[in-house]
């Protein structure tokens, strides 16, 4: 396994490997790789030749006020993980490398963008769109992999792929939980032992969502109970939970179609999220 | 030569093309097609194995205000120019093809989109960015060939795909212009027999500030007499005449660094521009 800084050995290297006839699959990451992680490498080796880690905290989707300082780094566990799943190529630019001084361009999307996590965060998917497209431009991967934890991320970078005619397919996969139905995230680092317990009522709300709307349809209903269950955790904030087409992410009245129940807690000062699809 | 409606057409041939190694250049155009467009399909031809020429009058560059319904169109006319060339692709989309019902992505820039034409003509870049992304991203070219006629565009061009990290090389061609050295443009036919005499004061004006520009190095100076010289036709109503850095598209001071003096002069109602590098 190879790890690199430079876009030029990224591109080197994969155009070594198409040269050969061989099919590249992409693992966009923030590092700090947990078991979720895993799953998206795994995936991407079983439908590729070669699999490509890209490991960068991109600072154009972290607000002002959030956590980009904090966000958990960890090179060296990471290049275990990446070794130990198969992967081929780890990508790990330093900010410098990705965006000039005077660098002014962004990918950015109307819609899809505007609810959700990114009514909290009004930046964050700017970010991301541009941050993904220079990756997918970069290493020009056959298939991309996203965790479905992040489920208005994968829909955003659907639309952008679909939207902007880019030649890549791109792979959603499920959410990993820990044993206790916590979904795997690297911001769970910043849970103390009580706000770790506390954050249960996440996974645990999501899966009375589920139950709930297999008989209920109304989405309003669904979505004031989910609201009670969260409040009876006293560490719990709400930011938003909501029921919204699977694609469109806009909000629906009835669960019929293809849709998302999503949610965004913080435990303290931690945001978490969490979502599941209904009807997919 | 083969004219081709579908983004899947495009494609299909461009890959059996790249499998057979070929290299392949690209010439996006609006179509109705002059010595402008044929000489960069002919620089095209030169430096690769296949030319592809797409023809499309892309809505979202044109404000609500613009002409967009009126821009003359000419297909006919047009593939007879490029068979003349040795294109050996068109690509023709209707909008409905470009733009689905719930498109919602763009490509946009701040800083150099601001000044100049992007005064006027506030969202033209985000749909000239968004549209050359799209055919860049269908058409997947080795090289992309614009005119220096549009010198702001070019400049965006290649500063969007330096920042998004796109693996096209960027060719600029320099400006056509009729014997009497009005620079070729669609828009031209726009202009009245009277109008198209008039129109004139711009190459006229631009001669007058490269000229002055080999001793005189301070931009407005240059810039005042220019204005000066446009005044003196009636039928014309100056949009701006700056003097820019090449690159940065910011104005400058002096003049020398390699810049751009550059204007958009109203001729009745037909918004014309036209420019010239200096120091290049």
């Amino acid at each position: 396994m190879k790890i690199v800084e430079t876009i030029e050995e990224v591109r080197k290297q994969v155009k070594e490997w198409k040269k050969q006839g061989l099919s590249v699959g992409l693992v966009p990451t923030m590092g700090y790789l947990h078991e979720g992680h895993q799953s998206l490498m795994e995936a991407a080796g079983k439908e590729n030749d070669k699999v490509v880690v890209s490991i960068f905290v991109n600072p154009m989707q972290f607000g002002p006020t959030e956590d980009l300082a904090e966000y958990p780094r960890d090179l060296d566990h990471d290049a275990k993980v990446c070794e130990k799943a198969g992967v081929d190529l780890i990508f790990h630019p330093e900010p410098e490398e990705m965006y000039a001084p005077d660098f002014c361009s962004f990918v950015d999307m109307t819609g899809l963008t505007e609810g959700l996590c990114g009514k909290t965060r009004p930046i964050h998917f700017r970010g991301v769109c541009t941050v993904v497209n220079k990756l997918f431009n970069i290493v020009q991967p056959d298939r991309a992999y996203f965790g479905q934890k992040d489920g208005q991320q994968l829909a955003v970078v659907r639309r952008m792929v679909r939207d902007l005619n880019m030649d890549i397919e791109i792979i959603g996969c499920p959410i990993v939980r820990e044993e206790d139905g916590l979904a795997k995230s690297s911001r769970n680092t910043y849970l103390s032992q009580e706000e770790r317990k506390a954050a249960l009522i996440l996974a645990k709300t999501i899966r009375l969502g589920e139950e709930m709307a297999k008989t209920e349809k109304d989405a309003q209903k669904v979505i004031e109970a989910m609201k009670k269950n969260i409040e009876t955790e006293p560490l719990a904030k709400i930011d938003y939970v909501e029921a919204v087409d699977a694609v469109s992410m806009e909000p629906v009245k009835t669960l019929d179609g293809e849709c998302m129940l999503a949610m965004a807690v913080y435990i303290g000062k931690t945001r978490l999220i969490d979502n599941t699809l209904l009807n997919a």
